[in-house]
This record gives structure tokens, sequence and C-alpha cells, in this order.
């Protein structure tokens, strides 16, 4: 009998999202419980265990996907980098350990991927071809998605487009890299160039919403330097539609309608012509949804043709 | 039976090669003729027949491969952006008119592409998950291949990564982004600098190999520009290996060494840390070989599994 959902999981630095996917990205039972990825391994695994449990995996199909912050090794499954707020040992073999602990084949990738894929096959990219899902809050970066299929790079570093050098009029970034704009681009940064202004706010999404003259010309300077960056991912992936998540998406057509206006300065014509720059859809559920496409996809690799 | 090879062509301005491609792909046979594409549709397509029948097309299997300049709209195998030198009516349907002639389902790609398939599955970057091909003559451009599969884009345009918006101390491109660095980290762009300063050269090559301390100077803007633009795709592909080839990578260690070395300003340590620029190595029958390894991905895609 054909399963119709798979157990996929998204794991944060506080929340641990699980749920019940169906073939389409449709989701059909979601739960949250706190993750305990900041108290160490054993509290984690107790809490992928419950809420394995309460998804009833045992009664799923032989896939699992599993969407975790860091960087993660393509092939082996191992977070080669994590992030601060998962304790977790040095190059921890995740995907062996969920794999032994559920007892069924586990997919594992990036969460940010993950989101990408799913606005891809079921937000707001879906029907692209090449799609890019780029995160603006803290940092930038992005997830890359080619005919389907999550791009994870040789080490799992693919969608560091933060990180490219094209040249700020800003502090420089701690990441090394001559020029790189993220500190300009960044909803963090726009936070902190505007209290280094004066100006009395809290958030990005703050300083979209002030009307003061020199927010304005702030945003300016930080709507340029993502164009730069969001430019350099067009010309090399040629995407048919870009994806902006993260808090300062919330600011709608006070962002768009600047960043569009300024990719014409930064983009091939050949390459905007039928280029969309949309918000993300999926909100909070795309990283679970997409660890539940990318299931879906080994799953039905694994399926004899037909079947 | 298994047919042991498969035919390909590389269609050039001045130059058609064709020739019988092995599923590793090691060149059988190989024949070249004047390409007649800058005389015209009919005397391009007499050409292709007759290369054809030389490579005994009729016991060939199914798939023949194409390599054409332009940018070639995927799915439908039309040449959306012709070169200059190749007279073809506009939106000319290359694959579809191909078909007909050979009487056999043909896969066409745009030849940079083709030469980076090649270099990743037989050249240079065997072995490696992601690469990126990088020709640096008149201009700078690439082929993109993630997990065995060429990029294509949304319309074909993927790899365009010398017009990505890094800056630039030299002319503006007439590309018309701005901050685009192709003027200054071209072949092209070089020997026009050196012209400028005074220097007596003919080729870029020359300018490598002058003593002369102006040429020096020179060749250090054009590596450092032309690392701004690798070290964009490196953060955005995370690709193993990026193959040099095009005039310039004939000067050797003299490019290569600076190269790596301005690669350390330009790239995320995460991603330079195992990342290998290597000169290519199939030289000019890289565009043949890569369509041949195309047309032999495209029929064991349509082969029954295990066939």
């Amino acid at each position: 009998m054909a399963h119709s959902s798979l157990v996929a999981f998204d794991l944060g630095g506080t929340e641990l999202k699980a749920a019940r996917i169906a073939a389409g990205g449709r989701v059909e039972r979601f739960t949250r419980l706190p993750s305990m990825a900041a108290v160490g391994e054993a509290p984690l695994f107790a809490a992928i265990a419950s809420a394995a449990r309460q998804l009833d995996v045992e009664n799923s199909p032989g896939v699992v996907g599993f969407g975790s912050p860091g960087v993660i090794h393509p092939g082996s499954g191992i977070i080669v980098d994590r992030t601060p707020n998962v304790r977790l040992a040095a190059d921890f073999p995740m995907r062996d350990r969920l794999e032994r602990l559920l007892e069924r084949r586990v997919v594992i990738d990036n969460d940010a991927n993950c989101a990408a894929l799913a606005e891809h096959e079921a937000g707001a990219a879906k029907g692209a071809r090449v799609s890019i899902t780029v995160t603006v809050g803290t940092g930038v970066g992005a997830g890359l998605i080619v005919d389907g299929r999550i791009v994870q790079g040789a080490s799992g570093g693919a969608g560091e487009i933060g990180h490219v050098p094209v040249g700020s009029d800003g502090p420089p970034c701690r990441c090394g890299v001559e020029g790189c704009a993220e500190p300009m681009a960044s909803g963090a940064g726009l936070l902190a160039r505007a209290r280094e202004a004066g100006l009395d706010v809290d958030s990005a999404r703050e300083v979209f919403e002030s009307r003061d003259a020199v927010a304005a010309e702030l945003i300016d300077r930080m709507v340029d330097h993502l164009a730069r960056i969001l430019g350099s991912a067009t010309q090399v992936l040629n995407p048919d539609v870009i994806v902006v998540g993260g808090g300062v998406a919330q600011a709608g057509e006070k962002l768009f309608a600047p960043l569009r206006a300024a990719l014409e300065r930064y983009t091939l014509a050949s390459h905007r012509e039928r280029l969309r720059i949309v918000p993300a859809t999926l909100g909070e559920q795309a990283g679970v949804i997409g660890a539940g496409l990318m299931a879906w996809q080994a799953q039905r690799a694994a399926a004899p043709r037909g079947a």
C-alpha cells in the first residue's frame, strides 16, 4: 500500500518542528516542541523521538526528511559547521544518528535549503525552473533550487550569496571577504546603521516604517547593496524567481519596489526580463515542508519505475 | 545490441567539429569541416548532413548531441540569442530542425556548457561534485556543472559570471551592469589596457610574457578583477574545481599563481579550503566531447532501468 504522507523535521535552536507531509507538500499533521538543541545531544534526541512517536513514524514509508541548522556535508550527512545555539560535538554524524534512532532512512539538508525547496515546489516559486530563496535577517543567505533539486555545493556551502565581493560603503564583514556587502545588505546591518544615525528603532522593520529622511536614505543604501548581491547570483544562475524571506521581507512593497528598481542597475537585461522578485509565502512551515519534499524525492528515486 | 559510441557535433562560427563519442567521453572518430554557419542555414545544414554521413549516424543509437554557439532555450532547443558569425533566423528552432535532418532525437546546449561538461566528466575536473569551467578570452564566461548535470538557468543564461557587479577600476562594460568587471578581467581587456599603456603587444599572452613593469602591474589588476568574479561564483555555488580555459590560460603559472593568491581575498575560507584552480585539459575537442556526454545522459535516462 502506498503511504500518503512522510515524516519530516525542522530543527531550530529553540524549537523542533515536525510534520506529516503529503507528496505535493501539504502539511497533514504538525507539531512543535522545545528543541533542546541548546542543552545538548541527549535531550535533543529525546525531543526528536517524542515528535516521531506523536507523528506515528512507524506507520510511515521508508524515508524521513530532516532540516538542520549549520552546514551539512553532502553525502555523509555530517554537520560540519554548527550554529552557536546547537550544542553538538564537532563533525556530528547527524544523519547516521537519526537513522539509528528512527530506524528509517533519513535525508538531511540545511534548513535554508529545505525552505528554498518548499518555496520552489509548493510556495512562492512554484512552477519555476531555477529559484533562489534568500533570507534577509541577521545576515543574507540563500537556498538554490535548480530543476527541482537543492544545490548543495561541494561541501554544503552553496548559496552563501551574502559574502560575494560586490563592494560596500559600510564596515568590513568578519567573513574576511574583501568587498563583502552583507553588513550593509542585511536587516541587522540596517538596524545598526539606523542606531548609529541616532534613530530610536528596535528592528529593521521599524526602520522601514519610519518616515524619517535619514531612514529613507539608509534604506536606499541597504537596498542597493542587496541588489548587488542578488545581481551577482542572478548572472551566475539565471533564476526565473527570487523569493525573499526573513524579517525584512515583511516590509512588503517598501522593500520590493525599490529592490526591483535597483536590480535594473545590477542585472543583465536578458536575465531580468522574465525574473520575478516575490515574498516568501510558506512562513514558519517552509523548513519542515521542504524536508518532507526532499524525503519524497528520495522515496521516488528509490522506488522502481512506474511504481 | 548496445552501441559503443554516439554521434556529437560542436558548431563554431568557422568550423564544424563532429565525432563518435564513447560512453566515458573517449573520441573514437573525429572530423571537421567548414561550418558554413556564416553563410546561412542551407549550407550549414548541408555541412551537418555531410559530417553525419561520414560518422555513419544511421548506425548509432537514438540520441545525437549538439553544441551550438549562442543562448539555447532549455526545453525547446531554440537559439534565442545568436552570435554574430552564425547567420540563422531569429529564434531558430535548431533542435527540431536537426531532428528532422538526422532522424534522431537531438539534445542541444550552448558550446561553453558542453565544454564544461566534458572537463567535469572526462577532463580537468574529473571527480568533482560541482565545477565551474571559465573561459577567459574576448570575455569571461562559464559553464556550470552540478552533480554531473549542466546548469542551464531559466532561459539558458546561467554562467554569465563575467557580468557580476563586483566593481571595476576600468571602463564600463557595454552589458549595462553597474560595476561589471569583465572589461578588466578578460584577455581582450588586458590587451587593450596594455596597448593604451604603449606596450607593443598583439595578444594577452604576449602581455603575460613581457618583462615590462607596466605589464606586471596590468596583469595584477586583471587577475584581481578575475578573482572578484570567481570569488562571487565560488560563494554562490561552492565548487570543488574551477577549470580555466581560453587564450589567457596558456600563460600557465604566470596566471594561476597570482590568481590563487588573489582568490584568498575574495573567497570564504570554508569555500576555498579544498577548491582547486586548474587549467582546462581537453582543448579544442572539449565541446564535441561534452555534446557526446550530454547525449549519453539522455540515452541512459530514456533506457529502462538495468538495461
